[in-house]
């Protein structure tokens, strides 16, 4: 049984978003049903909607995932515009920096459950305080340096808290996907089950964490999300600077056909 | 052969204090003699024990241990009283924060030597700088979300600077006991030794860390503690409020009859 | 093929200093072309050195490596003089701070190839964005608590910020050789190779990072060192005080022959 | 001539929006359009909108002002209901961090133009870049120390933050009115103009700032307040909670009729 | 009328405890009765008396105060023995960082009242919440640049706090007397009074404070405190490291008679 | 009496130096021994000078002053190249920030002697310890916004620091000349002087802080700036990234033809 839907249950192109009568809010990353596809709309979106998420006091445990067997596989740069124009990327920084804060501001706990290939924004999961992932899911990251762009927004932020900056690093500089059972070793997942189990385990993580009330339930992840929400804060808006440089010198590059091969044709 | 005892030394319900001639002060946590458990007198007295140790500089290395096989086994709650009183928790959140630090403003070596159960107040066991657990030795937080308070003490404060965020998040939401091994692996615990042999391995690391000249034991335990201090002074004072806050809320729902089951059983 | 020389190339007794046209420049810690061993006109010059290292903008991807299979093996504690000296100390201090900045702001990717033994002044190898051991690597720190001396000059942040701070406090407290398997496994080493191939792989690496544009490889770094420089910045310079008197301590113990065998036969 | 209203420009019931052709939007304060008296559904409103007002990157600049000759004269506790329950402090709580932090992300100069009496919330006064002033207008806290309750909702956080520690702290704990041109002299108000011509006058600091391109504008207000914005998601969090259980000792000390006349008087 | 003493009230040789029916706790520092002159025995009791006091849940306001017309007005360094000797300096260091965190960590609104000369430590009356000083009172510092020594000990960390850093770092590099109502000019006394009338004015500021719940005035002090407390934690410990050394350097210089004129008058 | 020359002496187009016997460098900022005006070879040259300024241990105190009456007068924008360039902007963030490190690294007392205009990169000014001004000096931020540019590069953190928040934040958006005697009363000034004497009362103060031993001067200086060097450190990387984007929304405005004229005419 469902609650009465919100308003905003709606309004989001690629997310789809169920609460049950327990206040559990499921929150689907996708592309048309399938595997969510990153673009500048959902960008905009995703920060609406998750604020909108935080602010609802009916939602009372959150658990993020995706469709298709995936959680996001790709990013659609090209729906950006032109990311060297200054006042394209000023919104790119200012909604980079809010989506993560609003995710930090949901004040119940967020459990992810990640199938497949979470290859875009896994920073968006390292927000949630447990990870559940199916043995098949791989992390990677697809669309910064693989493409020639600095990982700027986040991604950096949430490894290195969760994993150690040692980790992040190499995984970012010389991005592979990696394992469910490693993310798991390194600190980042906490439970690892079969494919397509997932969301399964997250509801039953979520009735537990549901045995609590209210006022414990939001104000430990209040005081588990503060370090996090205050790297966010500190990190994330010189990050979004910094990787808006660095595309403003990759299309640069690309301009003038001078430049290395892997990065014209990642962002091509 | 033991050097003259301190006044503080015998001050304490549930401290057992012996130092001998080198200067190795032992602090044995228990209850009667037996296993310790938690209550306010308690709460109240470890605060002055650990600011006496740490201001007397005839202490040249601490070792915290628990007496019965066990560290800290359980909390009894009534003791406190009434918890959704402000003046009650006041005291709580006061006290809470100020023993902390006067166990990180201990400026010598502190080694803790784990046996058996380590169910309540692991950030005390946490602030040390070496940790030797016994093969059997389990961590667990019973004193906080298994039954319905926000873990706000220190105890995500420092697990999550010991073993990760991530982990200490899965860690404190759905408490199990967690083993030495694991501990170890998670870069907790520094050492793993047969069940009875850690207070003598603690010793052994004591009269190796003596072999420096005072100066450099008490300012390699400034330096090392230095963050972890800092974060103490940072996070506990709101986590404890947060904590104060949960545990109200736990109190009224308990009141109300209406409130989730564990919660009821686990405060009752 | 090699670029032109810059002019600091030949500066250093203790570096070699080389760079290949794509701009990748190995710099290799050596006393006379074998194992260096640190003393007080290496700790002078190496801060000259990085400092004009990270100004070079010629300089597209620095990997440091150590000469004759090992990074540094040893320190010189009689080049220093009287550490016991306050205006001795102090240069000791001024440098050891700026040692630290320096490397930090090297603007374009840093990888370590270790070999060996890595047994003095592993923070700058910490300090690199990727690690790479050979396969009988040994990371040790002989140069502090072993003869008695605090370690205050950013050995203890760069370990507790890559391998987790428990891991880094027993590592220093009681320093045994750490084989580069565990390291690896503490998040501090990125890859192990065969011995003798550390250094290929890093310029496999080095390689790839260069497929991105400049101001991406620079941001990069910029991005992923902050967390640290803002950790030297905030540690070190109180770390080496500390390590200052630590010393004075040890120095004026040595006088009274009253003091630990281990700390005496370390420094004498 | 003004630009077309946005859909959330009228659904407040405590502010007034208008945006001009030039895109300065003018949040005016009122209740039923005389002097604002701030209450539970306010403090709930006030949340959203500063957030809309935020997000709408139309809102080229903001000026914060009030009707009827005042900013904030008083708040109606009464509205907030009982705020010694848990849950409906956790509310205020979560509001009360919220509102700031959305107006520290309004990433658009903010300008203040206040008339009369700002007694109540002139934090949200100081999240402004640049405040003017009327010569008669008046800064007070009438909302916490005054009537018994801690004053943790970031009054201290800004007031310390604009006119330093001292002062802010003796004006919080023995709150008197506090003069336009004292207010100036501490380094708070930025200009004092006659009454009744603030408006005018942040209309042409407008109109100056709006001189500067689009990203000049947003990202000069991002850079100017980030050092603000950190304190207030350091601190605001912790205050509140403070601020909660002192009110509920409050709550719970006029229940008993033995308390401070002034906090009964203040409250009741 | 008194209430009972603590047991604590009589164990200081250079306090006056004395406390009335209210709980106001008045701290008069003195020697043998007259105007203070710090020593060393007074450095560790300080440490001592705050800690006690601090605890003190009977201390509900605490003012501190001089006697004899005066705060402190000199330090007798030749108490503290060869300051040079690291392991006297290792002493002066921690009771250095502990006395001012045992201040911040009263919990209850500190109010200084000070009349004469606040010539030594007035870092001690900085961590009070509000300053009413004698229009004759006079801030100076008198132990620490002026004789050679770099004022490390907390002097800089709050008058940066509170007057802001480019008035604290000239004020310290050339010590003048600093007039009350310059001090107030710099937000550092929040009133100045008649000679002699301070101590009534505290007392009825502590009369004011007083109507406020037990938890408010808890919270308050809290609350206010906090940030200065993290600068503490942070700053002094390396500030005391630094001032360790420069003592050590001026010890040094005087021994060899080739330094300045002024280090050595000032202190022989 | 002069000192024999460093080798950098002469190496600087905008920079003469000259150190007196004493060790007190005098650094005066010019343009072909006029008033000096900010141009990309001084942006890199400085960098560079205030590195080896720091780093010559034979330099005890240092003076920053200008020539020809001012400090600095104007910035030649055009010398800089295309600012809209990505790696153009790479090199002005990485010296931007380079340039304030290390005058903040420079590890004796700074002192500043300003006549006339300090209208450009008055930040290094506020890098000194102390400033002593001609009556007639006046500060002002001519290179940000007044021509469209957001003010990044670490004027306002050091305006911030030292004058506070608001006043920094409404002097840089509404750029006006201010006042010697202001800049006192903000507490930025420590003396003002008659115009023409402020050289010679640095070197009063110069030979004042000289009476110190050498240690203790140093450590002051570090003790002294180290909140400040931890502000440039966290803050002026993201500043300088978010002016880069600004600045290159400029150039694109001033191409469209459509952009304010304020903005036009200043960089034109």
């Amino acid at each position: 049984m469902q609650t009465a839907q919100a308003d905003y249950f709606t309004a989001y192109h690629n997310l789809k978003l169920t609460r049950d009568a327990d206040g559990v809010l499921v929150v689907e990353f996708h592309s048309n049903g399938g595997p969510c596809i990153m673009n500048a709309q959902g960008h905009t979106e995703f920060v609406d909607a998750f604020y909108r998420i935080g602010q609802d006091r009916a939602n009372k445990i959150v658990i993020l995932t995706g469709a298709g067997g995936d959680f996001i596989i790709d990013v659609d740069w090209s729906s950006f515009g032109d990311v060297s124009d200054p006042g394209v990327w000023s919104q790119v920084h200012d909604e980079g920096v809010q989506v993560l804060e609003n995710i930090a501001n949901i004040r119940v706990p967020v459990i992810a459950a990640i199938e497949g290939r979470a290859y875009v924004h896994s920073d968006y999961v390292l927000l949630a305080n447990v990870i559940v992932a199916g043995d098949g899911a791989t992390f990677q990251d697809v669309a910064h340096y693989a493409v020639g762009v600095a990982p700027g927004d986040g991604i950096f932020t949430t490894w290195s808290y969760r994993a150690g900056a040692g980790r992040a690093e190499a995984f970012l500089l010389n991005p592979q996907p990696l394992k469910a059972r490693t993310a798991q070793e390194w600190g980042v997942v906490a439970e690892v089950v079969p494919n397509g189990k997932t969301l399964a385990r997250a509801r039953e993580l979520a009735a537990l964490y549901l045995k609590a009330p209210e006022v414990t339930r939001r104000n430990t992840r209040v005081h588990f999300i503060q370090p996090l929400k205050e790297r966010v804060a500190r990190e994330v808006g010189y990050g979004l600077s910094l990787e808006g440089a660095s595309a403003a010198d990759l299309v640069k590059s690309m301009h003038s056909n001078t430049e290395p091969e892997a990065a014209t044709a990642g962002v091509a």
